[in-house]
């Protein structure tokens, strides 16, 4: 399994293809379309969600409903592209005609973004060169790709949930999925504004973004995702570039923005001993073997355990701000207050929807390193061969 | 740049191919067998690190003490060996021998250890066969490829350097490294018991490491490492998994036992606002451009900023305690309290050794994604026009 | 550098994402369906050539004529789609509805086509969802990769030509190419009706074509493809997968209908004394090391040696004949006579624009990772370096 | 499944680390040491063959006798090291000794060999440094490597057999394998002087080898291999570079000296009619679908159908005669004869059994890549399943 995206924000569209899922897969477009929508929600967003409404096009792959094993294309057409036909478009400039001619072009670049470097690595003299495909709206296609991943992973039982766990400082009570269903964790965190498990700091974590928003600040957080159902043996631990810790801190920090990752217990096993970090082994005819507590995020050895999967991202806070940063043109070299692109005060929500998808992604490419599918039903009895196998081990 | 390592803990011997070094390296042995040395040394290790002291013999790839272009293979011998030539010899065991017959036979899974997932996985029932693999005796010959790389790293005046930042909830001052030369750090990291920059926190961390071993416990921590000197622009925005950010969060995330990782701030920037987390845009004719502060940790959009790379990693405790942990026995399936295999009690200075050379591996490895290198001339050259393009940008 | 493509023959377009093209490339519209046109076109094509013009639209990575560095999408239609819509749609079959339902179920396999083991292996007992992507119309968009390839080597001055050698038995003379420029043979491959240099044979050719048409057969033949102008040492001898020669075989081989591949004087070298066979090197102050012949086609040791590349692909005859070859109804296990799903007596001519096109992107995939290049300019200093390191060795 | 080879032709050893065996496999020395004797022999090896009697040392990955999943180590000792100790050690020269000093420096490149562009593009100017990697003994660890990939595709009841079918313009006849089991065919080609399957052409070529010797010249030749039971729909026509035949392609064109490859009928399919090149499909109850003939070499779109696999190969004529070649001193640019290094006449009885084992490794790859396997077991469910499927279609 494999996907490339292409696209560029003010584009006509955002493209993947996807290589690799098995065939006789039921795909719905409006089980993608949802994915979609819920990563353009969340409290704090600014303008462009308003302009955006994006849907799916499958162009490829699918035919009645039904994977066909052949690589999937997925588009999602950019509606305000009418605008932008001129400034964005793939022809040369008509003779005569200059860069400069052109409204838009960007020699001032934004703290915190890739403007800068890109522009010196790309030889971009015009920011926007840079801007256009570093923008998170890239993040578009990969939440569709994700969706096709959790339709995967859903016909074997395995879950794949994203939820805010802090926003601004504001730290939910981070116990509460561990008793929920997955399901019910997806209900919650779309009855909150923030997608906030927490009823509590949801409301704390509405004021703060607002309170952000006011004073011309942006802030972050931290988002979760969780999967159940996933069983042991995913990852290995014969060669580091297998494991699965390592490939789903690759993800997380693949996401726009993200600049940290942990599991389970995280940075906090650097203050507990030993004796409180690690999970104790249990055994039971009907269940197998099970973990009393699950302190490491489901994994051992760079493998999935059979528990949860518990990976946690840090977001920063958005760059752009009302209360700008200093910077410096890169044409005249004078000192200018980074300029406005974008406005939203936090977008860590949404962040928690392309988690939720990338991981999901992440898992199923993995999962499908280990076992053998051609098409769905073979995979579904390979694992559920495995889930036997842990069983009568 | 790729390499694979091979290697049983108590088998003949660790190896590594390293593929893919320019030629005309010069590589000196001294600089390999002192990182293997370091890797091995720090307070709280326990009796395995007397008995071996590894030293490396290259077999292939090098010549007259200069790189050929071809692959190197390193060997570290095993010195324990002639005790274990029975128990996990290559050949099969003589007619009428069963593996009972053989001591050191292990159906007791710890918890914390790949034992019983690995053991399910690869239907191994002696655990030996899971343990002797997923040991972190591995790291020997990683830090052993990660040495080529910072010896390559070095003809190019980046450097990396790797020390404890936090040991058993002792906290190092973090601004430490930040005043200081990749030299002085190393020489610094070098004088302490636990390679730790704060000579205060040191002592703590020493008394904290008797401490939990008194208690038959076991204490985490984390590791930092600075790379210094890195061009602008290695890594790229365009596509996700080119970004430097997830390459550094794959690679500490490999390291045994490491459950989380932060660049900069980390995840300390989920209670911060904007304003306080960005990194102005500062430039002078003399220096080029230059960030105001280094809060994001030496990357934005996925690329180098020419800042120092500040990349943290989280390690548990070691979870073979003289306190034993619950398990169960897969023969018998009767509870038992788990063995001690190993008796360090804390492992997170020569983590810091591991976690160093890993990144030095990954960051020359994207730097050669980057840059065209048949010799090491025309990497040098290629590396020093683009800091002159940023320079004159 | 690497790309995907997406699309079946009757589905709404084919796609594919490029993504590792440096930036700063003009981008010719015109070039890429010129490129198209000439896959179109080739004596003994049959009516799908008519009811298809495609034509390239760029939907991403391109701006103002330029590369952006970031992925290129590019997008042709399959103007036939709309009569396609019911029977190749994505969206489920309305309620009531069974596959039997729609028309164009296809349950006899071809031989020679993929048909029947796609079914077996990706389990689909209505065949077309094999044959709508294992057709060749694949090749438009690998083409459409390869004319972007091409623009890149024009741009350091390596060209790529293709065009046929055989077709059904009567063999060109293959030494003509050796006389003429990369333009003069692109000139010359268009001026014939089947894309061959020699006159007399195009005639003989295009002959042969008409009377395996009219006896309901068809005929294979040979391409052969040549690379003037690539620097010494692309690819390398110092492991077995970085090859140039394995590279080129990879690539020529997985165009659709090939089934063999040489280099220079290929097969023939097994009936030749080794006197006759290598290429005695020569030496001048003004050109450098040279070689007096070119039989091992441009490479030695698994590198370029600065010789133009020249290989050749076989092409076996399309499979569907109106003469029908005897298969079996997978549903009925009845012995039938293969259906005629298209009509083409011989594509050689068309491949041999295929197979310049793949051969062009592998050449440059190659170049790449042996000159790792951020934009263009930084690409054409370190070829040109190489080409001054080799004439002064 | 990947691997890496590393080792000098007179360095202290070959190595090569295997990573992706599935556990549980039986691994024999014996059949390790089995290929590395057929390597060595054939009618026409010079002296080197009788100095080294290359021997397996397995150093990881393999417990009483059977694989761990664990990384495979294996090396070879180059019995001749000891007289190479100071020309080829890794280590500095003393201070004041320079290249010079070192017998064996080599400016004069061989025609047909890395020499020269291995010396550009690495800046070596002892071109020494490059043909000790260059050189075929090396294949010496891709058959170790092949002969792991035999043991594991026997378990599976697929078998792969190598022999020659031409020898400097001998050509044996190609039908008799067709009627001959695996067994049947390795035991005739080990009773040939030459692993020719044909008696009487046996002895032409052996006198062709004597022939060319006498005469200060060398031949090549075309090897063919044989894949049995390999099940249906191993690779795939979805997307380019994962159709068997390209990978096959690419195995066979890595190996040193090889300039061509076909399956099935090959380059005569240029020659061919339609109905003459492709296979009738049949079907019987009890042996499900069948192919009449097996003219496209057991392939369809990409794809194993189930029939045997045939791929051949040319060899060209060693580079290194006795009736030398002209080349040009790289120091003097003077004009010289090319040097004798090596002495065979002829290897392409050598390069049959490298072939042979090259294919298993692509073939057990590909395997994998459709069928993952953690454990030899469920990789045998798995191919047992895909023949049931595609006996029941």
């Amino acid at each position: 399994m494999r996907y490339l995206t292409a696209g560029e924000s003010h584009g006509p569209q955002l493209t993947t293809i996807i290589e690799g899922i098995p065939s006789q897969l039921s795909i719905s477009t409006e089980k993608l379309n949802d994915s979609l929508r819920r990563r353009q929600g969340g409290h704090g967003r600014g303008r462009r969600m308003q302009i955006e409404k994006d849907l799916i096009a499958i162009t490829s792959g699918v035919r009645h409903g039904k994977s066909l094993g052949s690589p999937i294309c997925l588009q999602v057409t950019n509606d305000d592209w009418t605008h932008w036909t001129h400034i964005m478009g793939s022809e040369p400039l008509e003779e005569g005609m200059t860069e400069e001619d052109i409204k838009r072009k960007i020699s001032r670049p934004r703290p915190g973004h890739a403007d800068l470097v890109g522009g010196i690595k790309y030889q971009h003299r015009d920011l926007r060169n840079v801007l256009e495909r570093s923008s998170a709206r890239e993040t578009t296609v990969r939440v569709a790709a994700g969706s096709i991943a959790k339709q995967l992973l859903e016909q074997l039982d395995i879950h794949v949930v994203g939820y805010v766990t802090t926003i601004g400082g504001i730290h939910a009570d981070r116990s509460i999925p561990e008793i929920l269903t997955a399901q019910e964790i997806a209900d919650r965190a779309n009855d909150s504004a923030v997608y906030c498990l927490d009823e509590e700091a949801s409301g704390e974590m509405v004021t703060a973004i607002d309170a952000a928003k006011k004073a011309g600040d942006t802030i972050g957080g931290v988002v979760e995702v969780r999967v159940t159902g996933l069983p042991p043996g995913v990852g290995s631990y014969v060669h580091y570039d297998r494991k699965l810790d390592a490939r789903l801190a690759f993800a997380m920090m693949s996401i726009n923005a993200f600049k940290g990752v942990e599991l389970g217990l995280g940075f906090e096993m650097a203050n507990l001993p030993g004796s409180q970090v690690h999970d104790q082994i249990r055994y039971s005819e009907s269940e197998g073997y099970t973990r009393e507590t699950n302190r490491l995020g489901g994994t051992e050895g760079g493998m999935s355990t059979g528990m949860p999967i518990v990976v946690r991202g840090v977001m920063k806070p958005i760059p752009t701000l009302y209360k700008p940063l200093e910077s410096v043109d890169i044409e005249t070299k004078e000192v200018f207050k980074a300029s406005i692109e974008r406005s939203d005060a936090c977008a860590v929500p949404a962040a928690s929807v392309v988690a939720e998808h990338v991981i999901a992604w992440e898992v199923a490419q993995v999962l499908l390193d280990t076992f053998p599918a051609d098409h769905l039903q073979q995979l579904k009895e390979s694992v559920e061969a495995r889930r036997t196998e842990a069983k009568e081990f």
